[in-house]
């Protein structure tokens, strides 16, 4: 199977979040390619692979790395966490792809930290839902501002990724405090979900006032409900009718 | 393993989109129960299982039958299309066995249409997304009008669940009309998937205009690109980084 590149969706780690699909793109891979961090997930279960890994800001490279060597008649699998669309490397890909015509591209989706995130937590998401990124690296705060600002007049339930990092701590606490300005109730349960489907996973359901005052790191995601969302014996349910 | 109900979502339909963790519950299960649909689906891999299948709006009783075999001592996977959260079983199972103590609820996290669906596109949800439900059969209309303008007004990219039915054939074009009221532009770059992972699978690029007079059905996702979706050589591709 030469000249593919499988932009594969791992899930949140454990390999028991694999689809088969993803399984199989990865069996037919002869090169694995990806962050550091996501190769070691599956290395274990493909030890016979060629591994070529990077750091986590060279994503255009690492994405004309494996174009190239797929041109080069060599199936190559560049893995993600999660699903390989949402804020993953499938679009980078496909942008690129468009000076490789030789080269196929498939996606193999996988589960988003908020579908695996969510059913630690019970099910946040039932109802409409939101998935916002809060890192301002390739997005100006203004739209992620106004996109909080959306998300919290239409009453969606909302998973929050990337809501901390180094450079950043207090944006949680900004979000916050611009999702109550624009309707959400300080008492709307809230769920975070630290390592999900991984060593150390944690979780843990509190309301949005709290929230503000939570510290978080890069390997949470946060989860806010709708106003009928219910904590129910420790988790976050969001009923799938809605009572005016 | 007694006393248990596996919520289980099944991917988009063709058992390669099954995690190992959702193989693993339904071997774990000696009652496997759901829409019939979705219950065919799965049938041919598990034969040595009992079923029991329902209509369509049988939901509570469904979670109830669950709940009562699971407390009898068989464990029991409930199965859902998709993932198990998402306008799926888990929200009202959790609720229900709020009265069956002495039962644990597993939530085993599946491949959304949103997921799937984007894949065969390309990436149209590579940044900040709402999935929405066009079904007002448990929402009432003013609040998914009220959703739909403020997805529009925050810029987000849109995956449209429950698009059409029989009796509300028109509910789509009409949503197409509040996010052009609301801010997204005609020539907004949006996709549609059919039968998604199934037999007759079919997928289409088109414009928001153009999307006000396509007929759908309901098996069918749509998708609504933001402000910097593109149509790359026949897929939908939303840019990560955000370009003001
Ligand atoms: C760059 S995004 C990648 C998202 C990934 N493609 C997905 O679909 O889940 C990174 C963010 O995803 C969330 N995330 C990804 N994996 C996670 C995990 N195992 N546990 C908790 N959060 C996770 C966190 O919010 C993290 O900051
Ligand atoms: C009641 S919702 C169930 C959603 C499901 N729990 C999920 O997470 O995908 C039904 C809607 O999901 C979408 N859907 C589910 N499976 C699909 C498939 N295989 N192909 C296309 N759309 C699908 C359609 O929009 C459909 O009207």
């Amino acid at each position: 199977m030469p000249n593919v590149v499988f932009v594969v969706g791992l899930g949140p780690g454990d390999p028991r979040f694999l689809t088969a699909q993803a399984q199989s793109a990865l069996t037919q891979a002869e090169v694995l390619c990806g962050y550091t961090v996501y190769l070691d997930l599956v290395r274990p279960y493909f030890p016979d692979k060629l591994y070529y890994s990077t750091g986590m800001t060279k994503e255009i490279d690492r994405c004309r790395w494996a174009l190239e060597t797929a041109r080069s008649g060599r199936a190559v699998a560049l893995v993600c966490s999660g699903d390989a669309g949402v804020y993953g490397m499938a679009s980078p890909l496909l942008e690129l792809a468009e000076h490789f015509p030789d080269v196929t591209v498939e996606v193999v989706p996988g589960l988003t930290a908020a579908l695996s995130g969510g059913a630690v937590l019970g099910a946040p998401l039932a109802h409409d839902f939101c998935v916002l990124s809060l890192s301002d690296r390739l997005t100006p705060w203004e739209v992620i501002e106004r996109r909080l600002a959306a998300a919290a007049m239409g009453d969606f339930c909302i998973a929050l990724y990337n809501p901390s990092s180094k450079g950043r701590p207090d944006y949680l606490a900004r979000a916050v405090r611009i999702l109550l300005a624009n309707g959400k109730a300080p008492g709307t349960v809230c769920g975070i979900v630290r390592n999900i489907g991984r060593e150390g996973q944690e979780s843990r359901v509190l309301t949005l006032a709290a929230l503000e005052t939570t510290p978080v790191d890069m390997f949470t995601t946060v989860f806010v409900g709708n106003a009928q969302t219910r904590q129910l014996s420790g988790r976050m349910v969001t009923p799938r009718g809605y009572r005016a």
